[in-house]
């Protein structure tokens, strides 16, 4: 584990770096909010369930070196922390300006786990929700 | 909370009623797993997130009621387990007979939460992966 690397006091800290490094679709800042300790997993939307460093950087990588800078809004966060780990769920909002309103969300759960170095990405999950989706279904179905 | 409801003394307990649940496509185990004090959230493959008791009771029920029989296969287990949170990482496959062999992967990302009465399913994040998944991309990308 390097020691120049970030520390982020809670998972929040540790999220929007995450969220900042995809904007500026900055590999190095993104890998740096990852657990190096654990085996992490990401699923990009649509795609398979990438485990390990490697795999998890090399998507990334891929994904910014298309060069297209992305914007993201969060939304209807629902966070459950505990000593070592946190789970939060929300909604990503991508648009290509910031001009743009809000577009259909994709889902994401975001695990944090806390280590010697603070909180970092454990689990990234994201699936793309129907464009009919509501703020949240809950408002819907209740 | 009722106290007739099942313990589940590990998070793999739960787990297991879980799935359990589904190839018996049994509403009432189905619900018993999940937390009753937290706001639960489901996400079904290319579904909206579910977030609240009643909303993800309501996807199950008419999941369950189109009379097919699942069975379920488990692959690729990844566990991260603190004091009160556990976080699972697997592929599912789901087919209509026990003969049927694997079929594209589900990733599903599954959270339980301790509680007074054990480990209950607080997240459940499922989305297909592409058809043309390996077993594990990591063997893949190492």
């Amino acid at each position: 584990m390097s020691l120049h690397k970030p520390l982020y006091a809670t998972p929040q800290d540790a999220e929007a770096a995450f969220y900042d490094a995809i904007e500026h679709a900055d590999l190095e800042a993104m890998m740096s909010v990852w657990a190096e300790d654990e085996e992490i997993i990401c699923v990009h939307p649509g795609g398979p369930r990438l485990a390990g460093y490697a795999a998890v950087r090399e998507a990334w990588r891929r994904i910014f070196s298309g060069g297209q800078r992305l914007y993201v809004s969060l939304s209807q966060q629902i966070y459950l922390t505990g000593m070592l780990l946190s789970v939060h769920s929300l909604h990503e909002h991508f648009s290509l300006s910031r001009d743009v309103g809000p577009t259909a969300p994709v889902v994401a759960t975001n695990v944090y786990v806390r280590g010697a170095l603070g909180w970092r990405l454990m689990t990234h999950h994201a699936s793309a929700a129907p464009s009919d989706t509501q703020a949240d279904m809950k408002k819907t179905l209740h």
